[in-house]
C-alpha cells in the first residue's frame, strides 16, 4: 500500500504545480511568534487564494477561497413545491474579485473560562481582513486570524444593496496540503459522526473508505469524503488540524477529497432541498481553522477554536457548575434492562395508549426501586447528579419509525414517581438530570420543550440530556444542515434563559460555542462508551485531538465490568480497556461533564479503585500534557481549580439552605489549604510505559500520590481467559510521597493506562 | 373542440370497458331516501371496489381503493440524508385482499351549530364497513357512509401486528366518472389555491390546462391534475362534487386525471422527502366525498362534508362569536400604502435593525392616526372588529427569500402604539383583530406562538388572521402535506386553548373541520378579492358550490370602488363587479366572518349603499338557496339566527362591563321582535333576471324590504368609460312592503348582483 500511496502523492503534486502556482504573492501574515506566515493574493482572474507555512514548510499550497451562490428567484416570486429549481444565474464568488481594502489588527487577551481546562485563556493573533469587490458588485471580506497555534478564516459579507438575501449553492474553500500527510479521520457521513478513527496516509483515504464505514450512499456524502475535525502529521513533525468554529446559523462543514491532488474542499451539510446555508447580508461564515504545531501536546493544549468564539453572553453564570453524575443508562445499554416499560402493544401512542393498565415488562430500568438504589449509592459516594433514561412515556417505540410525537417530556411511567423521587435525591444531595429523548423530532421538541422546562424548574432539575436518535424530523433534513445547527442552537439559548445546562447527543459536534454559552456542558457526538466492544484501543488517544476540540464530550467513561455478557448473557460485547484506562479518562478526555457509566454493583467489587472517580475533580485550574502522540498515548496532568478547592474549603456547613449539591467526591477530596493536581495516561492496543517528570508540582511542596495502574499482567485486549479471568481488570494501587523533583514511569498493559491523584500535604 | 371531447368521451368509455367490469355485484347501500345507491365488491385479484349510482344512473363507474406503502427500513435501523431511499419490499394494498367482515350501521340526528348557514344540522346516514384481510397480514376497514347527497368514503387501520407504523407512497382511490362531465377546476399545484376556475368537459382538462395555470412545475404536479374540491354537471342535470372531508394528520388530496378513461385518482401532497403520509395503526384516513344532487340549489345546501367531521371538541364555546370588521389592508393590497415602515435599508433583521432610527417612508398603513380613523369610522357604522396588517416590525423583507426570522409577532412599529390603540378601540366598541404572517416559515411561528398568544390576550384581542405567504419552512414542504396540515391543526388547537378564534390565509383548503374546531371562523385557500381585476365575474358563482364546501371563506367582499388607480395611480386594476354584486357577496359567500374590506372615503361616497353592509348579519337561522348554477348564478335568502335576534333585544345597556363589542349594525338593525332575512343574488359574466317567490317569508306578515339593485344602465364588465364614469357604480335602492305572496324580479347587470334586506314589521 505505501508504495502506492507514494505513487499517489507524486502525481499529486505533479498534478497541483500545474492547476496553482507553487507559490503565491500578496498580503503577508505572521503568528505573533513568526513561526506561522500566511499569504493572500488574487489570481490573474480574481481568484481569492492563499496559502500557510510553518517555519518556511508548505503546511497548505495555494488554495482557492469562495463560494457559489444560488441563482435567485426571478422577481422575488415564490416559487414552491417538493423540487425546488434553480432561477436565474448563480452567482460564481469563486473569481472576478478585485481588492478593495485590506486591514491589520492584533490582540492579546486574557480571558476567563467558566469551567475549562484552565481558568484563564490567552487569546493572542495577528490579523488582516481583505475587501473584496466582485464584479457582480458584491462585496465579500475574508478575515484571516494567525495565532502560534494556527489560522482561523472567515467569510464576511457586509450590508450591501446587491446581496441581501442568499443561498449557498457550495463554499469553496480549499485546503491544499503540503504533503501526504497521515490522517486520523472518520467518514463523511450526513447522519452520525459516530465512527472509530481511520488512520492512514491522506492519499489512501478512497481506499480505505470502505472499510471506514458500514453506511454507504445516501448517508456517505462522496467515497472520498471525511468529517471534520481532521487531524494529521506530516512526515516531518508538524500536527496539522483542520476544522472550524463558531458554526451559528450555518452548516455543518465536512470535507471532500481529492486524492490527485491532496487536496480538501469544504462539503456543506445540505438542507432538506439540498441548498447549503440561506444567509442574509450583514453575516459571517464560521471560522474555518488549520491547526498547526510542531508537537502534538502543543495540539491538545491549543485554545484557538474558543478563542475564535464570542466572549460569553450571558450575565449571570453562578447557576453553571460542573457535574459528575451516575445514571440509569448503562444497565438499558447494554440490554440488561429496558428504557420501555410495557411490551403489550404492538405499537404506542402518546396520550392514548394507557400505561395503567399496561403490563409492566418487569425489566424496566427507570422504576422507583432502581433509582432510589441508584440515588443511595451516588450520593453516599459523592456525585453531583443521577441521570435517569426511560422515565417517561413512549420509549416502546421510540426510533426509527420517523414518528412524529414520541415523546412529550412531561409525563411518567407509572412506575416512575418524578416528584418523589426528586425530593429523596435532593434529601441526599443528588440533583436528577433531566433526559429529553427528541427521537430527532425538533418539531414535536419544540413544540413541548416550554413545557419541558417548567417541569424541570418545578423539580428542581438543572441539567438536560437530550439526544437526537433517528431521522430528522423536518423531514428530509441532515443532522448537521442548517435548520439543524438552528434547532440545536435554539435549545442551548432557551435553556439559558431557564437556567438549565445542555448535554446534546446525536446533535453537531462542537466548534467551541461552549465559550459563548457555557451551559453547554456536554455533547456526544462521537463514539462513546455506548459502543462497547466496538471501540477500538486507539480511539481515546484520537478523540482529544479532533471531536474534543470544539468542546467537551460526554463520553461516559468509568466501566469496572468489561465482560458486558455479565450484565446481559445475550451480549458479546467485550471492551478492550484495562480499569485503570477507564479512570484515566477522567483525564484525558476532558470535559466539566462526567459520568460514573457502569452499574453500583461492578463499582462495589473495588471499591478501592472507585475511590479515584470519587476524588477526581472536573474542573481545572491548568492543565499539562506530557506525553501525547495520535493513535497512540496521551497523559495529561491537571490542577483542580480554585474555586473547587473554595467550595471544598466553605464545607458543607457554610452552604445556604441546607443545600448539599456541588460538595460532591472532588470537593471533599480537595478540601484543606493545600494544591490538588490528577494525571492520567492512556495507551492504544500497545503496551508503554510512560515517563515524566513531576516538575508541574510546586517546587518545594510534598505530595501525597495515589497511583491507579495496569498490574503487571493486566491486559486491554486479551479478553476473557478460559477459565474466566479477565485481565483488563487487574491493577495495582499504590501511595506515595513525592515532589516536584521526581519522575515517574508507569507502564500501561496493551489498551491500558493510569491515573494518579496528587494532594500536597499540609505543612505543620 | 366539442367534437374532440366526444371522440375523447367514446374511446374513454370504450377503454374503461376492457378495464374494469361494467356492474359490480357485492355489498350493496343505499341513501336513506333510495336515490343513490352504492356497490363494494372485490375483484377475483382482491381488488376493492365500488361504485355509485343515482336514481340507477352511473356517478361513479366501477372504481378502485387501496394504497401502495413504502417498503419498511429493514430491522428499523434508521437510515438518513437528504435523499431517503426505499428499503425492503413496499406493499401493495390494491389487491389481494378478502372480505372478512360486512357491519351495517345508520345514523338520523340533528347536531347544533356553533354558527353557519342553519342553526341546526341533520345528519342522516346509511353505513356500510367492510373489513378487508390482505395476504401480508394486514387488516384495513373500508368504511361507507350513504346520504341522500352524497357518499363519504373512507379507510381505517385498526391496531395490529404487522402494520403499525407505515408510510404512504400513494394513495390509490379512483373516481371514474359516470360521462365526461363539465367541470370547474383549478390546476392541482402543490403551493396555492388561488386560481380562476376553469369549465370545461372533464376530457378537456389537459388541454385547458396550459390556459388555467402560469405555474408549470413544479408547482402543478401533473399536466392533467386538478385541486379538490371539484364541481361537475352531467348532461343529464346531475351535480356531481368530489371532496374530502376532516383532513388531520394526513397531506391533502389532489386528483389527476386520466381523460382517456374519464378516471380521477387521488394524489396526495408530498412531504419534504416526497411521501404521502406517515402514519400509525391505529388509524383512519379523511373521507372521500362525492356529493350527487338533481339540482344545484341542493348542492349549495348540503352539509355532506360538515356531517363527516367530528362533532365540536371545546366544551365552551361562549368566546366564540361571528365578526364583521374593517381593516388597514385594502390599501397596501391596492399599492397606496406599505406593510413597510422605512425604505432605508438593503436588508432588515429582527431584533438587529433599529427602526427607532429609521426614516419612515410615510406610506405605512399601520399607523396610529390612520388607525384611528378607522377605528372611528369603523365603530361609527356597527362593526365588530378591526384587522391591521403591517404593525410589526419585519414586512420589508417579508416574503420572497425563505428567510425563516422574518417576524416576531410581538414588536410593533414605532408609529403604532399597540396599547393606546387597543385601548382606543376598546374603548369605541371595536376589538382589533390580530395578524400573523408567518411568510410560510412555520418553524419560526411556532417559535414565537406562546408569546405572541399572550400579547394577544393582555390586550383583549380574541381573533387572529394567519398568513402563509412563500415557500414553506421546513425546507421542501409544500402547503398542504401532512406536515403543514399538521401544523395548521396545531396552530388552531393552541388558539382554542386560548379562546382565540383563527382566520387562516395561504393554509390548506378546509375540509369542514370547522365542525369540531369552530374557532376556525375563517379561511381564505382561494382566489380572493386581493386578486381585484384578475377576477373573473363566475368566480364567486363557483366558489359556494367547490371552495365553501369545507367551511367559510375571508372573500373579503364589499369593494365600492371598483376603479383601483383612484386608490393608486400605478395600479390598471379595474374590477369587474358591480357595487351591488359587492353587496350581495355578504350573503352568496357565506362566512361567520365578514369584511367591509374598501376604504372610509369610498364607503363615504356611497353611505345610502354601504347600509346594506351595516345592516346585514353574518349568522343565520336557516337560508335557502332560490337560484344556483355554478358558473351562471346565485341567489340565496337567509333568516337572520336567533341569537343575533336575542342580543339586539337585549339591547346595548343590557351588556356586562360596559361591553359594547357583539352589539354591532346588524343586531342593531334586527333589534324588535320581528323576523329578519336578507336576501342576495350575484350572476356572472352575463346580465340575467332574477325572479324567485318571497314563500320564505312568515305567512301573514309584512316587511319592509330595502332593495339594492344594479341601475339599469349598470355594467360590471364595461370598465371607466371615456369621461371616466364607472358604470358599475350605478345602483338604485328601493323600499317596498311584501309578504310571502309576493315574487320578486331583480335585473342584474353584467357581473352584477343585488342584495335585500327583510324586516317584519310590527303588528300593532
Amino acid at each position: 500500500m505505501k508504495r502506492f500511496a507514494i505513487l499517489l502523492c507524486l502525481i499529486g503534486v505533479m498534478f497541483s504545480c500545474k492547476g496553482v502556482d507553487g507559490v503565491l504573492s500578496g498580503e503577508t501574515l505572521s503568528s505573533p511568534d513568526g513561526k506561522l506566515s500566511m499569504v493572500f493574493a488574487l489570481s490573474d482572474a480574481g481568484e481569492p487564494m492563499y496559502s500557510l507555512s510553518y517555519d518556511g514548510k508548505p503546511v497548505i499550497r495555494p488554495s482557492h477561497l469562495g463560494y457559489t451562490l444560488r441563482g435567485e428567484f426571478k422577481g422575488g416570486h415564490p416559487q414552491g413545491g417538493t423540487s425546488v429549481k434553480e432561477y436565474g444565474t448563480p452567482r460564481d464568488l469563486c473569481k472576478g474579485f478585485s481588492l478593495l481594502d485590506v486591514a491589520r489588527d492584533s490582540l492579546d487577551e486574557t480571558w476567563e473560562t467558566v469551567w475549562g481546562e484552565e481558568s484563564r485563556i490567552r487569546n493572542h493573533y495577528n490579523e488582516l481582513a481583505v475587501t473584496l469587490s466582485h464584479t457582480d458588485n458584491i462585496l465579500m471580506v475574508i478575515r484571516f486570524r494567525l495565532y502560534d497555534d494556527g489560522l482561523g478564516l472567515r467569510y464576511e459579507f457586509p450590508l450591501q444593496k446587491d446581496l441581501t438575501y442568499f443561498t449557498i449553492k457550495e463554499e469553496q474553500t480549499e485546503f491544499r496540503l503540503g504533503g501526504d500527510y497521515t490522517a486520523w479521520w472518520i467518514p463523511g457521513d450526513v447522519y452520525s459522526e459516530e465512527y472509530n478513527y481511520t488512520e492512514c496516509r491522506v492519499s489512501e483515504i478512497p481506499l480505505r473508505m470502505k472499510q471506514a464505514t458500514d453506511y454507504p450512499d445516501p448517508r456517505q456524502f462522496s467515497p472520498s469524503g471525511v468529517q471534520t475535525s481532521i487531524q494529521m502529521r506530516s512526515d516531518d513533525g508538524l500536527y496539522v488540524n483542520i476544522h472550524e468554529a463558531a458554526v451559528e446559523n450555518y452548516p455543518g462543514m465536512h470535507l471532500d477529497l481529492d486524492a490527485n491532488t491532496l487536496t480538501f474542499r469544504s462539503w456543506l451539510n445540505p438542507d432538506a432541498e439540498g441548498w447549503k446555508g440561506r444567509l442574509q447580508a450583514p453575516c459571517k461564515s464560521p471560522w474555518r481553522t488549520v491547526m498547526v504545531t510542531d508537537d502534538a501536546r502543543k495540539t491538545l493544549s491549543s485554545r484557538l477554536i474558543l478563542n475564535l468564539n464570542e466572549p460569553c453572553a450571558l450575565d449571570d453564570v453562578s447557576w453553571i457548575h460542573p457535574v459528575k453524575y451516575m445514571g440509569v443508562w448503562w444497565e438499558m445499554i447494554t440490554g440488561k434492562s429496558s428504557w420501555a416499560y410495557t411490551w403489550d402493544y404492538p405499537a404506542v401512542e402518546l396520550g392514548v395508549t394507557d400505561y395503567s393498565k399496561a403490563t409492566p415488562n418487569g425489566v424496566h430500568g427507570a422504576n422507583n426501586d432502581n433509582v432510589k438504589r441508584y440515588i443511595d449509592f451516588a450520593s453516599e459516594h459523592g456525585f453531583d447528579g443521577l441521570l435517569i433514561e426511560g422515565w417517561n412515556e413512549g420509549w416502546e417505540d421510540w426510533y426509527g419509525y420517523q414518528k412524529d410525537a414520541v415523546f412529550d417530556f412531561v409525563t411518567p411511567y407509572p412506575d416512575f414517581d418524578l416528584p418523589a423521587l426528586n425530593a429523596y435525591a435532593h434529601s441526599k444531595g443528588i440533583r436528577l438530570v433531566m433526559h429529553h429523548e427528541t427521537s430527532s423530532s425538533t418539531i414535536n421538541y419544540e413544540r413541548h420543550i416550554d413545557e419541558a422546562f417548567d417541569l424541570m424548574k418545578r423539580y428542581g432539575y438543572d441539567a438536560v440530556k437530550t439526544g437526537y436518535v433517528g431521522n430528522i424530523i423536518p423531514y428530509g433534513e441532515g443532522h448537521y444542515s442548517q435548520p439543524m445547527v438552528n434547532h440545536y442552537n435554539y435549545v442551548v439559548r432557551k435553556a439559558a434563559k431557564n437556567h438549565i445546562m445542555v448535554n446534546a447527543h446525536e446533535a453537531i459536534r462542537p466548534t467551541g460555542l461552549c465559550r459563548t454559552w457555557p451551559n453547554m456542558i456536554g455533547n456526544e457526538s462521537a463514539m462513546g462508551t455506548e459502543y462497547r466492544g466496538d471501540i477500538r484501543p486507539a480511539h481515546v488517544t484520537v478523540l482529544p485531538f479532533t471531536r474534543l476540540q470544539g468542546g467537551p464530550m460526554d463520553y461516559t467513561p468509568g466501566i469496572f465490568e468489561s465482560d458486558i455478557s455479565r450484565l446481559n448473557p445475550a451480549s458479546q460485547h467485550y471492551m478492550t480497556t484495562t480499569l485503570c484506562k477507564q479512570l484515566a479518562l477522567y483525564l484525558t478526555m476532558y470535559s466539566p461533564l462526567q459520568m460514573a457509566a457502569d452499574l453500583p454493583e461492578y463499582y462495589s467489587e473495588h471499591l478501592d479503585a472507585f475511590r479515584f472517580i470519587e476524588d477526581v475533580a472536573v474542573d481545572w485550574e491548568q492543565s499539562r500534557y506530557l506525553l501525547a502522540e495520535p493513535g497512540d498515548v496521551i497523559v495529561v496532568a491537571r490542577q483542580v481549580r480554585k474555586s473547587t478547592l473554595e467550595t471544598a474549603a466553605k464545607g458543607l456547613a457554610a452552604l445556604p439552605d441546607g443545600r448539599k449539591d456541588y460538595v460532591n467526591g472532588a470537593t471533599r477530596f480537595s478540601a484543606g489549604p493545600g494544591d490538588v493536581w490528577f494525571v492520567g495516561g492512556v495507551t492504544d492496543e500497545n503496551e508503554r510505559t510512560a515517563e515524566f517528570p513531576l516538575d508541574f508540582l510546586r517546587s518545594g511542596a510534598s505530595y501525597e500520590a495515589t497511583v491507579y495502574r495496569d498490574a503487571p499482567d493486566a491486559d486491554g485486549v486479551a479478553g476473557i481467559q478460559p477459565g474466566g479471568a479477565n485481565p483488563g481488570k487487574r491493577y495495582i494501587i499504590e501511595n506515595k510521597i513525592v515532589t516536584s523533583a521526581d519522575s515517574l514511569s508507569i507502564r500501561m498493559a496493551r489498551s491500558g493506562g493510569f491515573a494518579i491523584s496528587l494532594k500536597e500535604k499540609p505543612v505543620r
